[in-house]
């Protein structure tokens, strides 16, 4: 149904004419957005790369996109590790060669060359041609569909490293393959995931636990935290192994979809991946029992797509000719926003300016704060117009250097959200940017 | 060569009285580290993921080495993207179906059932099998080998973001796919890339400044940083479409081999994957001519099979009643270290003890320094063979708080590498900690 929502919208997307004016403005906004994060460098232009991205898929990012995943990763790495002492990190293959288990195995990576030539052996007959064919399918390894079937597999060497003891989880974020159901189209998607062994009593409670401790995380860098939602899965839709899932849910201007699932999944599938050897599995928990395990995994390049619909704010202003303007705004949370700063000369770029520029830069990138070098660029624009770029950048504050700046050493530091432009002491801004950053990720 | 020296070691252990003593010392040396990778979790378990990690290759990582690899790639991005204003990250995908250009293509992902139910059709003859086949493979996406061709795609949108000034870099990392020759067995390989796109009378010059970069970066973490060289590619081995090319090498107790390759490449490539269109790639350097590729190219897996090797150390030294032990430390950098502190409890795990360590715990966690819970640990050992457990994990202090530290807020510190004990106030310990690490990473 969600996925219907989808196409549906494209559909209309093409058929302007047709549609009720909510629909209009739904498709407006969509298209807009889309139109934004390929024009301020989240995205890399094409129509399939913009279709992979809206779709929730892993596509080609810009700079401005891959620092926005890779803070988004980041943030999830730091959240997850850090709520316990028990959670370990893990790397496993993406290509594996023990398959089957879990249904897994639907994609392969095979030779082209070593196919082909199979294939075109004079001496083979069509039934050992086909022979042949599934042979070397069997063979080939498969691409992991998820994360899951790898931690799983990591249980054995990780119960030495917690002696035993219940509850831990594994940890990973890593690409993953999508089948397409006979389209012959796979897709990547980049996963997190988090499995979670424990005593088989506590899991639905661990599952609630995670499922607040999660919820909570999307909502803490979003601008309209309520867009974000979980829901029970209903009976009728639960995986095989599951006892109870639940779902986080964001709420697209095209209908809503799956950021995140929870599954409380029993002992099945891991006494199935270790061959049903129950004393290698059994924790020291008084009864010796096989632990439960609760998955959790999100698509994080749907994340993506979520915090960017989320933090885009059109906003009407008049100017002082009383003109009326639109102003596009990528409210970004601090933490997520991939440009904290930009680095400009207001008029007459002289080589003293630039020097000043210069050295300011290094001193954000030796401090992580990431910084874009708007004095390098060799187009005349007015201050306005680079301020309009910011915003649809997301960029958080923008710092001008002028003549001022020489004698004085004052700037003059824009700050996105509020568009007050402060004047500060160079000496200040470091530890300025650095305190307004930690002071939103501490909320 | 290089493959062939390791072969030939892996041949001769398996045959080790025909060994000399300078050989046999090696192997000694390589199945040491080899185990103890495997026991302080850097490497799962297993023989075949252990010959993975040998050769360079992806393999299933535990806590310690998957920690140790996001470490490196961390510094790497940091060092990137740090050195000048001018490189920009991107994500390119994995699997492309614009393939053939730069001979990719070699690995193909397909569905195992379309595949299947294709080649199982009853209608078709030998003749349209085959035909069949061949068309299914050509549509399936190819799986990147390297992360060049995704960054020269990028070329043309990353141009307007430098308003098509010169020089200027593209930066990535993630996971490539090996071809195998033949042997059907494909492998995966963390790359880490850098394509710095120049004017073409500057691209040697550039690739001296890369080389000098690179070889600094390499030899900055290593213990003995004359394992890494630098050498120049020989005319005959040249790449087609390369002009120079420089190997950065490690001295691997069984051989030498090649952690990072930087080539001089022209502009061939940039041109075939746009399909000649000079003026989409012409750039504002007074010529108008289309930029020199200079790649850069590290393969992080064996980084860390590098970096292992090189960190440990075996140390002779007799105890209080004359008898020698060996003590083998891993002296990985602080920086790359994947544990920065263990924190242990010294006798008589009483409540308070525990809820001091829990409240360290959470200080050290959320200022991002990585902890080892020890004291939840719940086999008895002695302090000698914690801290010989903990040199081998390279843990970098120990911390030991006992019945004193409730009293008077004292507590133990030792440093693994000049195994000296401290004693310091558990308000201190944190600062003292971050002080310690970010001056190693300065020098």
């Amino acid at each position: 149904e969600i996925q219907m929502n989808l196409s549906v919208c494209v559909q209309l997307w093409h058929s302007w004419r047709r549609c009720s004016t909510a629909q209009t403005e739904t498709l407006d906004r969509v298209s807009m957005l889309l139109q934004l994060c390929v024009d301020r460098y989240y995205v890399s232009p094409g129509q399939t790369n913009v279709e992979l991205f809206q779709r929730g898929l892993c596509c080609n990012y810009g700079p401005l996109g891959m620092e926005l995943r890779r803070n988004l990763l980041d943030q999830w790495w730091h959240s997850v590790t850090k709520s316990r002492a028990q959670v370990f990190g893990i790397n496993t293959l993406s290509g594996s060669r023990e398959t089957a288990a879990l249904g897994q195995g639907q994609l392969r990576i095979v030779e082209y060359e070593h196919l082909k030539q199979s294939v075109e052996q004079k001496e083979l007959n069509k039934e050992q041609l086909i022979q042949e064919v599934h042979m070397l399918l069997q063979r080939s390894p498969s691409t992991r569909t998820n994360l899951l079937q790898g931690a799983l597999e990591q249980f054995v060497p990780s119960l030495e490293l917690v002696n035993r003891k219940l509850p831990f989880g594994l940890a990973e974020t890593g690409l993953c393959f999508q089948p397409s159901e006979g389209s012959g189209c796979s897709a990547e998607v980049t996963q997190t995931s988090l499995v979670w062994f424990c005593s088989p009593r506590t899991s639905s409670q661990w599952l609630d636990h995670w499922t607040r401790q999660r919820l909570k995380w999307w909502r803490k860098f979003a601008l309209s935290p309520s867009s974000f939602s979980s829901s029970e899965v209903q009976q009728e839709e639960l995986e095989e192994a599951a006892s109870r899932g639940v779902r986080i849910i964001y709420d697209f201007p095209w209908g809503q979809e799956i950021v995140e699932t929870l599954w409380s999944r029993g002992d099945a599938e891991l006494l199935s991946i270790h061959k049903g050897a129950r004393s290698k599995l059994q924790c020291r928990d008084g009864r010796k029992s096989v632990p439960h395990v609760v998955s959790i995994t999100a698509n994080m390049d749907r994340g993506v797509m979520a915090f960017l619909s989320n933090s885009l704010q059109q906003l009407k202003r008049e100017d002082s000719k009383q003109k009326l303007h639109q102003r596009k705004v990528l409210k970004l949370h601090p933490v997520l926003a991939p440009i904290k700063v930009a680095l400009n000369i207001s008029r007459g770029a002289t080589v003293e300016l630039r020097q000043v520029c210069e050295g300011l830069l290094q001193e954000f990138l030796e401090a992580k704060i990431s910084v874009w070098p708007g004095y390098l660029e060799t187009l005349p624009t007015s201050m306005e117009q680079l301020n309009a770029k910011y915003d649809e950048m997301g960029v958080l504050f923008t710092i001008v250097i002028g003549e001022n700046t020489l004698e004085s050493g004052l700037l003059q530091v824009r700050n996105r959200d509020t568009t007050i432009k402060e004047t500060m002491h160079i000496s200040e801004i470091k530890n300025f940017l650095f305190r307004y950053i930690s002071a939103t990720d501490n909320i």
